[in-house]
């Protein structure tokens, strides 16, 4: 199967019967076996995979309907619920218990016909971008991201086809980034987030990760769709988003902010994302640098409402004590997070509002907006500071400056490999779009992809081979 | 002018030069000259009054098109800021300082040919329920409600043909039912809060208190509208208000939720409210009982909200000392405000939003709700408590139970009299509506207004003659 390295190429095979969800499944199940000690993405495997890849093939043979996702295999991060797997959000503290019944998404998954073969580890309740014990497959010495950490991990490594994340202030980009994976933020509201273990109401996005840009489109067609079972979800049409793909960048507007996402990133990380400014230039686009006022207020905002949140969904397990038995950084968080006041909650929502509105002002003008998705690479584990722009901070901080003004402004952003930096780690490219717009955000990523497809260059555990 | 009982009258009658808005005008601010000093309702007056409606009379004599509201006197609560008044928003704290411009609904009062006679007390930032130191035209020992107390005094005295007051929690149906005027509060996003001085930004609405239920119609026609200048604002549709008053109520169904709003009135109060519903039905309308449940958590809930927004919009104020000179009662509730958690102010609206869905499943099997507005007739002024149901609570407690949830809701509700208690005071009528259906609550008010014009019947100031 060596011509078959991303989800949208597996499907077409399995629909032509060329190969079998049985072999694929078994292939996939024998790569984990020989690699996750090493990675551990997953937090557990179906133990029904095999078997629902025979009902597959069965089906196969039968000449039925068969759905986009027939027979492929895709990992869950464990804040989904599932019916057929426990959930655990990552966290081992007592008191919390979480249903066993199919989240919308898992659903609209297995509707489509794909097999869900595990969970994937996320960092506590998703509250953090490292994802112990996770490891990075282009150097094990490295943390994935995260909070989708297992996700990223598992596709860099050619354990899944593609996996479910989530996103509050940049946890499907993060991991995308550090893995060298497409990660899809879609629009708030696009894709219901039912029966997601909740981290902050106004701020969790659920969304794909995916081994290439067509990958991200196909997920999103299948996810995308109002769910009344979501407070958040949007009733707006839902597009192919497969469709203009290929239609090309001549003549669009990418927008360049200049502040906040410039100055201040590992310099590799900045050369790679002006080399791909320079791609897109050379493809056709006009590039039109800008700036946004309030951006440097967007911290304060996203921690209060973040803190907040957790902190209100998390009030039982406080006052049970159930949080003394999280890890120090997420039990530290949820306790602090008692402390925000509704005043300064209410005044973050209200610079929310005016970031909402200077971005629009800015759409105006641009088409779809480009950054780099991490100021920096995948950093090691235990590493307690990175350096960006002269100034050193801790990874944490760092690493989601460039993606929560998204979360904030529910704004659809996708993140894809643009290279390497000089430990051959990858870089990823963030781009933004108008709201529901992930039709020209995935048409400029296709665009970019067709001229570098570094995500076909795989990490060292993905082009490991089975002995 | 014996045969001109409200501003619908008055404005035909000037429409027809029957009457010279100066002649209006003057006799308007002699009626303020005699009597203001024993109701104190307003803050002040306009000193331009006399000479806009010289303008005005001009204007009718040149035969250019004029106004639906040409030549009206009405009164304006003062936190609506305006261009040639000051504004308090009934406070003499220092550091609080409002700009001389038209808030928006003062804009559209004026383009619509209304002079603005004068700024009417309110209780202190819209606050309370009290309205130091207004009186209530029926019994001047007693408080007028609040906080648009200065409007219902202003027009229960016959020192204004209309009012503009605001409503976070009641603060139009409370004055409206004590002073036995009507007072509509419409869906939340009707008319623009632009240029109020805000309260609780998503509890604060804007609205009419008015002599009659046409004139509140009429004013709403004037007042409602999109405006981008609003955060609130919706951009639904504007239908005229005024069309479908007299359509009748024969098959409407009227709603009466039993719990809550039920079994802890004053014993008048109560039976005047069963009258009506009875006149109602008499009518042709179907009466449905029913019950709502989490009702019991929405007091929590409106505190959480409406302290946390205060707080926050005088967090200035609190760092600056300046909410010192504040009178006692709103002094203590500013700053409680700061100790609202931001997770139990989530925890609030999660509350509201099932309170909506609650309420929007009875409009599944109603047309409109029946309540009282207020379980308490006027109280005198400085009285410590009142007895509801048996039991003792402060009158704010007991005042603004039946009107806060559909400040939480959004719900459109109008308070019109029906009819007096053994102290010759008015009981309010509260009629509840769908989202933006106001045309059915004003349908359903004016059918029982044309069995009985309580507001007909007025105070002892309003019977009185200038000497």
């Amino acid at each position: 199967m060596s011509d078959i390295d991303d989800l949208t190429s597996l499907a077409a095979r399995i629909a032509a019967s060329d190969v079998s969800p049985v072999d694929v499944m078994d292939a996939m199940l024998a790569r984990i076996a020989a690699f996750d000690a090493d990675v551990l993405a997953y937090e557990c495997i179906d133990s029904n995979a095999r078997e629902q890849a025979e009902r597959c093939a069965r089906k196969s043979a039968c000449g039925v309907p068969l759905g986009p996702l027939h027979g492929v295999p895709i990992a869950v991060k464990d804040n989904y619920l599932t019916a057929d797997m426990p959930t655990t959000a990552g966290s081992h503290a007592p008191g919390y218990s979480f249903a066993r019944e199919d989240s919308a998404a898992v659903a609209r998954l297995r509707a489509a016909g794909a097999i869900l073969i595990g969970k994937t580890r996320t960092h506590e309740f998703a509250w953090g971008t490292e994802t112990p014990p996770t490891r990075n497959p282009w150097d094990l010495t490295r943390i994935p991201g995260g909070s989708s950490g297992g996700s990223g991990a598992a596709l860099a490594a050619g354990l899944a086809y593609g996996a479910l994340g989530s996103d509050t202030g940049g946890s499907i980009r993060i991991p995308a980034s550090l893995c060298g994976v497409v990660g899809l933020k879609p629009t708030f509201g696009r894709v219901s987030r039912a029966g997601i273990v909740p981290h902050s109401w106004s701020l969790d996005h659920a969304g794909p990760l995916a081994l290439s840009v067509r990958d991200a489109a196909l997920l999103l067609n299948v996810l995308a769709g109002f769910d009344a079972h979501d407070p958040g979800s949007a009733d707006v049409p839902v597009p192919d988003f497969t469709a203009q793909l290929n239609a090309g960048i001549a003549g669009l507007r990418i927008g360049v902010c200049r502040n906040h996402f410039f100055g201040a990133n590992e310099v590799d990380v900045e050369a790679r994302v002006e080399d791909a400014l320079d791609d897109l230039a050379a493809l056709g686009a006009r590039i039109v640098d800008f700036e946004v006022p309030n951006l440097q207020y967007g911290l304060g905002a996203i921690y209060a409402i973040e803190l907040a949140s957790s902190s209100a969904y998390h009030d039982r397990g406080l006052q049970q004590r159930a949080t003394a038995a999280m890890n120090d950084d997420v039990r530290t968080l949820v306790e602090i997070g008692r402390m925000v006041t509704a005043a300064d909650y209410l005044k973050a929502e209200q610079l929310r509002a005016l970031l909402i509105d200077d971005f629009s002002t800015v759409f105006e003008r641009v088409d779809v907006i480009v950054t780099p998705t991490s100021p920096v690479t995948a950093w090691h584990r235990g590493q307690a500071s990175v350096v960006t722009g002269g100034l050193e901070e801790s990874p944490l901080a760092a690493s989601w400056r460039l993606t929560y003004p998204f979360n904030l402004t529910g704004l659809p952003a996708l993140s894809l490999p643009c290279g390497f930096d000089t430990h051959e780690l990858p870089v990823g490219l963030q781009i933004v779009g108008r709201p529901f717009d992930e039709v020209t955000v995935l048409r400029v990523a296709q665009a970019y992809e067709n001229v570098h497809r570094w995500n076909a260059m795989r990490s060292p555990i993905a082009r490991s081979v089975v002995q």
